[in-house]
């Protein structure tokens, strides 16, 4: 079969592996019908090493099950099902809970032979907790918003719930990648009043409108907090939802969060550090997020989807076959794109 | 009127100063029947430069209203008060929320024509949004733990309150001093089933057992971080308390957080910086806290001070007078005591 192999920073390849197979009897064998490319694939086409080996690549993808494993209970072959971005158990005592990105027996696709996503069929380990069936056809108009809940529209709720966004409250999302504009719409269906995307890149601003944006902050650094302050009676946002992961954003989500506030964090951070923590400390701004447990989410979030009441799918803004995908990635690095979507 | 004055790093003088006075409509004199040096009157003893014109030390207190002002409506002449540890209006937008830290005409004592704490009489402003009327008398067996309201018992609470401490949860507090020690007694009131000081000190040790404390941990760093593994069925606390504010006891109380659990910080932190937030981030730990808004807690916590429910007022293990003042300062910062009461 074919997949996506990234060998180093800006040189993904599409490669002819062995083909996907049932290993563990709890596994389902997913023939891929959408993927796509995920903004934290951009981190190592940015910077990974040259490695020989390369590496699969690939977490957000809907596909069909072909096979499953001889423990396998819930899923059915035939099924199409949408998959989060880990794979999870769903028994184990933090799968219980609810965060299913700490599950015991879970995992990454695309390391220690569970295939990426970006390929015509992926091993998913632990069908039974991960998979979650769709109750469409595989070329269903909503399939780019459903592909969305593999990952960036599950995150940019995760922001919001953990940012705390309620009816009434002022809203703030920091960065206007694909989570950012998911946020947007996360932010918008928990009740927010004002939502303040801080973004500078026209096509991300005119999605976000659309997705209920009220105010636009293209400031950075200092001015936009100013600028953040000035839309907020001075006081700063109830709720922030941090979708970049760099030091400089992280300070500018601190920094414009209201005393008593929280800021919801899904960018992947790339310090080993936090700036600004002093004032953040004296106002009591609350610090949360982290990976988002997709597989909770995908029930909360489905019947919305399904109904219409959401279009997260508005994110992609890019289509192409698996051949394509190399360029998918180039278009999203060089913000050609905002999202790209792998149709199979 | 006598107070107390810091000049510089080990340098604290009882002086004669001009009396306390109203200035505002809104003030309230309080002539001061107890005070106490809080863990925080140690960083500038630690590491104040010198200054000629010193610095009024103090912001733990209860004492007698003497005067009001013309707009005081609810404290009376003749009230035994306790004071929060900064005051507020109980007004305004962050104190109608509970965060009376934040509030828009609040303050710190000892500065800006406000008395410190630890002298003969103080001049409140806000008193109606500040002072708490006590019914008791000022010399009451209960004092010491009325007196722990205005700091160190609300900050133990809010570490509790912000590290989400609930029934048959297992906290950890870090930092066996008076703010963790009343850190343990909040944990047990709030219900956690286990209770893990991490602390080295015979002395506080001893207190901490007798409030409630299940585990004692006294490695520090790494080791400290995997003998709360070990205790926690390699698992971490869901709730953790912050009591010291070092960059290295924050690096502890991260590493111990149970994926999905909450760090509240109530130790003022000592670094810009917060480390280790990647693994925090991957865990989806909370990190909440800041200064307690007391005012709010004192509320809440009264009742059982009052019912004897709970004994904050154990952590006094140093009383004296005002001209011992000096000497509660070496004693506290030499950890010979635990924490120092000044009786007038």
């Amino acid at each position: 079969m074919r997949a996506t192999i990234m060998y180093g920073a800006g040189d993904v390849r599409i490669e002819t592996v062995p083909d996907a197979r049932l290993i563990e009897p709890t596994d389902a064998l997913v023939v891929v019908t959408r993927a796509a490319i995920c903004g934290s694939d951009l981190w190592p086409y940015k910077s990974m090493e040259p490695n020989e080996t390369g590496r699969r690549m690939g977490h957000e993808f809907i596909g069909i099950v072909e096979a499953v494993g001889a423990d396998v209970r819930k899923v059915k072959i035939g099924d199409l099902v949408v998959a989060p971005f880990l794979y999870s158990d769903g028994t184990c005592v933090f799968c219980r809970e609810g965060l299913h990105t700490s599950c015991l027996h879970g995992g990454r696709y695309g390391s220690n032979d569970v295939d990426g996503g970006q390929g015509e069929a992926v091993r998913v380990p632990q069908a039974d907790g991960t998979l979650v069936p769709l109750p469409v056809g595989k070329d269903n108009a909503l399939m780019p918003s459903l592909l969305t809940l593999t990952d960036v529209m599950a995150t940019g709720h995760h922001a919001a719930v953990a940012a705390k966004v309620g009816p009434g409250k002022i809203a703030a999302v920091v960065g206007g990648g694909a989570v950012g504009l998911c946020g947007v719409i996360a932010a918008q269906r928990l009740g927010a009043e004002q939502i303040i995307l801080l973004d500078r890149h026209a096509d991300r601003i005119a999605v976000a409108k659309e997705f209920g944006a009220t105010d636009i902050v293209s400031e950075r650094g200092e001015a936009a907090i100013e600028r953040v302050r000035e839309l907020t009676h001075g006081l700063g946002a109830h709720s922030v939802l941090e979708c970049v992961g760099y030091e400089e954003s992280t300070r500018t989500a601190l920094g414009i969060a209201r005393p008593g506030g929280a800021v919801g964090r899904v960018g992947v951070p790339q310090s080993e550090v936090m700036p600004a923590v002093i004032p953040t400390f004296f106002n009591n701004v609350t610090i949360a997020g982290g990976p988002a447990p997709a597989r909770a989410y995908i029930e909360e979030l489905l019947p919305d989807v399904l109904a219409g009441r959401i279009e997260p799918g508005r994110v992609f803004d890019w289509t192409g076959s698996i051949d394509k995908v190399p360029d998918g990635y180039r278009a999203m690095n060089a913000r050609e794109a905002i999202k790209a979507m792998i149709e199979f």
